[in-house]
């Protein structure tokens, strides 16, 4: 007997990182030609030492990590991320208005169950990240995709004209996940200003801020006194501190918006985990340096992926930044197509942009087929050699 | 200027844990009569000693601990699940029907998405776990209400009167939460048999199996070996393990429906913690024998309890089992006002049955304002005679 299923969830795409996976289930690659694998975002180690050795510390001598916290999360963490957020944006934020969650994901769960349920709507530019659009899926919540310029920049007035009386949000990632790009500061304030004058909330995931090329504050959402009507600001302790595997993320919002949130946090998950929330403190009080020398590191395969794709004019360079390359391939097949044929030719796995945007028959503009994200970010300098190298030569001799 | 804000979320109760803390805020408590909170069902210690040892080991040792794992959680505590669970149930059961989860109420919240969306409708017995309550609530998801009697037990007849054709599922808990009771195995066949019958799932969340008082399988559900039609098990690590700050739980159920599962799982938390899974798979390696102490150590307070109440003639116990008693004050009051008032005059906290069911004038039976929960767990042998002392004190004197 077939049980029912909720039919909103049987419709929605399958994990595409889970997918890929299995692209490359029982493939066997030659020692001398292993694997690239460039399909997630995530980095391939573990924290540094010294944290190590502090979560160490913390797992035997503080009772208090292995017992449930606030829903909220750790009143330590929630004050180093007003206090440095503050700082680093020119703000005056404060603890009410930082809410720990269970990873970036939860955070954006949780924002979006604030904002909106089945049948109303949100605004998502295109090519967009996948785990957001899913969500939206699962919970009947409909999505205005905004296709972006050739720039991958989203544009305030294209936007304006896709509301309606059932929009509740505008989401926008930035640097941008899959398309690398750092939305300039007028951008973001173009899109507040479109949020506020319509009522809407703007959503701003930042989970890769720690690796923007910029100087300086990126944008100055936060400098704004009354920035909590309109903003709702996530992030990731993930990529930063390399924390992939213990689940921390954050939530910037208004007070009274963050009492919603604890009523869906302490449903779902109760509260963020113990030993991850007291890594992600140590991390800020300990890391800076650190974490300066892993953005120097992002930075300068950012210019090799650059110079790479320079060199190669058969592919079109369309975005670059954070973690990821997304780029337009010169074979005359679509995407998914073309990301299976590298895994079997190059030994390549990256992502198509059917999984970040429409295809053509479903709406879309054609950018889905034509694209794909190289998430480089585990790539050292040799591995991007590699990966130019397998890319000149498929570019040669065809797929 | 105030923000939309999903009215199906602002409709929704605050949680209630966090509600009983707001009344112990500020209130100061004397020396020689410090509060006693019997409000949550948690260890109040850590792990032993030598688990510690071993997560520290891991912290340090293991890389891959603290990278993204699989979506469905770790396979050697999948397997491990399968194989444990196929000897205590006596049922052939495979990693592939488990699902480890960022906690049991996330077990949860997947379950029902993979079940239900707005508009459709869910069986719950009441008194019923809070936070079930509240994501159906904040889902648009109804609850059917399913009154049970003097002995806490839902009856499955008066279930089969409340179905419709948008009912999905029934829920129970067993080791109930938080009425205490454990539902004997026929009860739960009957209801099995009922869910199959109308083409339903039938979730039996078992967060407190380990501190059952009944020897060997606690049913037969397993043992049918077409169990995955139907049946859907949610289980947690938080409490054998004393685990509540790592949040790992686990879903029984079929590899169709955990394909679902693993779609909401990945867009929500992406996958468990890795130390978490890690503490969890050895405990079960290691600490069988303790873990029979621990569940000694709760029967023994059970007993106490048990006989506590049974020399307090005002009061009149309904169940007490797993970590709870449910029990029916003398007051000529609502149990909230109750509860209130036992902080103030007997320093004990504890939750009212209007966090667990209706108010008679939301159609309640007056059963909630009539009871409360009482979490002993936490409560050795000179708390649980604080405890009757504090109750015979106030009985007498009145609130």
């Amino acid at each position: 007997m077939s049980q029912h299923i909720n039919p909103a969830l049987a419709a929605t795409d399958a994990p595409p990182v889970m997918e890929a996976r299995r692209w490359i289930e029982g493939a066997s690659f030659p020692a001398d030609r292993p694997l690239l694998n460039l399909s997630q975002a995530a980095p391939a180690d573990p924290p540094p030492e010294p944290m190590l050795r502090a979560m160490a510390e913390i797992v035997l001598t503080d009772p208090a990590a292995h017992l449930y916290g606030p829903v909220l999360g750790l009143p330590e963490l929630r004050d180093r991320v007003a206090t440095d957020w503050s700082a680093a944006y020119g703000g005056d934020i404060h603890a009410g208005q930082v809410a720990i969650t269970s990873g970036c994901n939860e955070a954006f769960a949780a924002a979006i169950a604030t904002l909106a349920a089945k049948g109303d709507n949100v605004i998502l530019p295109t090519p967009f990240y996948f785990n957001h659009k899913m969500w939206l899926d699962m919970e009947g919540i409909g999505t205005r995709l905004l296709e972006t310029g050739s720039d991958l920049l989203p544009d305030p007035d294209e936007a304006a004209a896709l509301i309606d009386p059932r929009t509740r949000a505008i989401v926008l990632v930035s640097p941008n996940n899959p398309g690398g790009v750092e939305y300039p500061a007028e951008t973001l304030a173009a899109f507040r200003d479109l949020a506020r004058a319509r009522g809407l909330a703007l959503i701003v995931d930042e989970t890769y801020r720690d690796f923007d090329a910029r100087d300086g504050a990126p944008h100055a959402l936060f400098a704004d006194p009354a920035w909590d009507d309109v903003l709702i600001q996530l992030y990731s302790f993930s990529k930063a501190y390399r924390l992939t595997g213990h689940r921390v993320g954050a939530i910037l919002a208004a007070p009274s918006r963050l009492r919603e949130v604890e009523k869906w946090l302490d449903t779902v998950t109760i509260c963020p985990n113990g030993i991850g929330q007291r890594a992600a403190l140590w991390g800020m009080e300990n890391l800076r340096d650190w974490l300066a020398g892993e953005r120097a590191e992002i930075l300068a395969r950012r210019a090799a992926m650059r110079a790479g794709f320079a060199g190669l004019s058969e592919w079109r360079l369309q975005g670059c930044g954070a973690y990821f390359a997304y780029v337009a391939h010169p074979f005359d097949a679509a995407s998914d197509t073309v990301c299976r044929k590298l895994v079997d030719r190059a030994a390549l796995l990256t992502l198509p942009g059917t999984m970040f945007g429409p295809r053509r028959d479903a709406g879309g503009s054609g950018r889905a087929e034509a694209t794909l994200r190289i998430a480089f970010a585990n790539a050292d300098t040799d591995g991007i050699a590699m990966l130019f190298d397998r890319l000149r030569e498929v570019t040669r001799s065809g797929l």
